[in-house]
């Protein structure tokens, strides 16, 4: 049952993830969005906007009786991960910085969770015209053909992924954490957005990846990561509220064998009590 | 005359850089390439090789009483910059790394020097399908269009590109930059290519961009940058062996306004003695 309902969300996710593509697309090529600082430091769009609304009525409209949550129009629900309802995971613009400046690393990433469970992930990036998706157990797909992480197994030839939080509290962690990455691993990649991150982990672009994020940066990255053989968990705990399987405190990603010596340099960088 | 021959050298670049894009993407989807690290640390493929010889091939056919300074081939060249002669600046793959992952941010870079003026310079990436050039006095050029530089202004709205060298003994300074450009810009990036950083620079997708590079890393992309209207210089004075218009040192390239504030951040955060 779950199975088959799967594959309708997949669809209409998909679907649903082009067409906000095109508007992501038109916003750009007609240059007119507005700019405006939530919390007087993140950026949004009257792009993210438009997008948010256009894929929350679709979902309100095909499935009325799931949950959404969004980052832009739901921040605040909490989550019944366990109620028996599908809840929708969206992030109508991942990388809204690059959207404004101009750069390619840009995703609409939408997710559907069921019983506290990643169900299925679909991340269109419009501007790269790659589409990455996964349902549970079911592989993953990059424009339909499979892709799995590399084999990539010391650190020394790894190259990480990685971000900063708009919020720089934490910024000496921050830094202390690149630097052992860099003192350690071949070398950082830092694109700009987290979903496009995580699905290049999945595809082997990318050895590993690292950041603190929100829900909806990687309700859907994660299942893709995580499909194509990546290790899906987080370094030296997780202080945020929200569920494990939506919870990107201290997310970690990366190859089978990259994980554990990751977490160990990670952990020994930010100073946390070791997890062993 | 100078003009006429700078039209015929920007032709022929342009020309090679596209031959050259082939060959790259064709070493990618045979996927045998071989890996090689030179000095140990600094990683070379087959298909490198491959488009040094290509590129020095057309230069000596076409251009035989031309010099060619390239990072494969003859990165020992004592460089007669005031010879009269035009030296040819090439780095077959910018962003070896990228290549070698199946990134996207892998450029050839072609420049001609003459006279210690920048004259030509041609960025060619073959997976993002953007070609930039630029001829002295010219203007710059992607897929030709022309491009510029954006207007931002102040350090806190600023994108800011940065990179790496492979060899790791300035970690600290590395790192103290990078902490002063994430407190007080807007956010950095590192997409692994110096010659499409720059390139980046001059289309306004990033406000400016910093490191320390070889010349064959900037000697097309500085031109492109400075022809769209930023400002090429460095911060924190230039240690290297190089004439001044091929010297990476501590390179710093941004718009007009920026360049200032970011050259006090980076001199200050690296402990260096003022330029002022």
């Amino acid at each position: 049952m779950v199975d088959q309902s799967a594959q309708k969300w997949l669809e209409s996710a998909k679907n649903w993830a082009f067409q906000a593509g095109e508007i992501i697309r038109n916003g750009r090529s007609n240059g007119q969005f507005q700019h405006d600082y939530k919390l007087g430091h993140e950026l949004v769009t009257s792009v993210d906007l438009a997008v948010d609304r256009f894929l929350c009525e679709q979902i309100q409209t095909v499935f009325p009786e799931h949950l959404i949550f969004s980052e832009e129009s739901s921040p605040d629900l909490t989550l019944a991960l366990n109620s028996g309802v599908p809840v929708w995971v969206i992030d109508p613009i991942d990388g809204t910085v690059n959207f404004a400046q101009g750069l390619l690393h840009v995703a609409v990433s939408i997710a559907v969770y069921y019983q506290g469970y990643r169900i299925v992930g679909v991340v269109h990036a419009p501007f790269l015209e790659e589409t990455y998706h996964a349902v549970r157990g079911g592989g993953a797909w990059l424009n339909d053909q499979p892709i799995s992480v590399s084999k990539r197994s010391e650190l020394r030839n790894a190259v990480v992924a990685t971000g900063f939080p708009y919020q720089r509290d934490s910024l000496p962690e921050l830094i202390q954490c690149v630097a052992a990455v860099l003192g350690q691993c071949q070398d950082i990649r830092r694109n700009g957005s987290a979903a496009l991150d995580l699905c290049a982990v999945a595809c082997g672009q990318m050895d590993a990846y690292y950041e603190s994020v929100k829900p909806w940066d990687m309700a859907a990255g994660a299942l893709i990561a995580e499909e194509a053989g990546a290790v899906v968990g987080s370094f030296g705990g997780q202080r945020a509220q929200w569920p494990t399987a939506l919870n990107g405190d201290n997310l970690l990603v990366s190859t089978p064998k990259l994980f554990t010596p990751l977490e160990a340099l990670l952990v020994e960088a930010k100073g946390l009590p070791s997890q062993t």
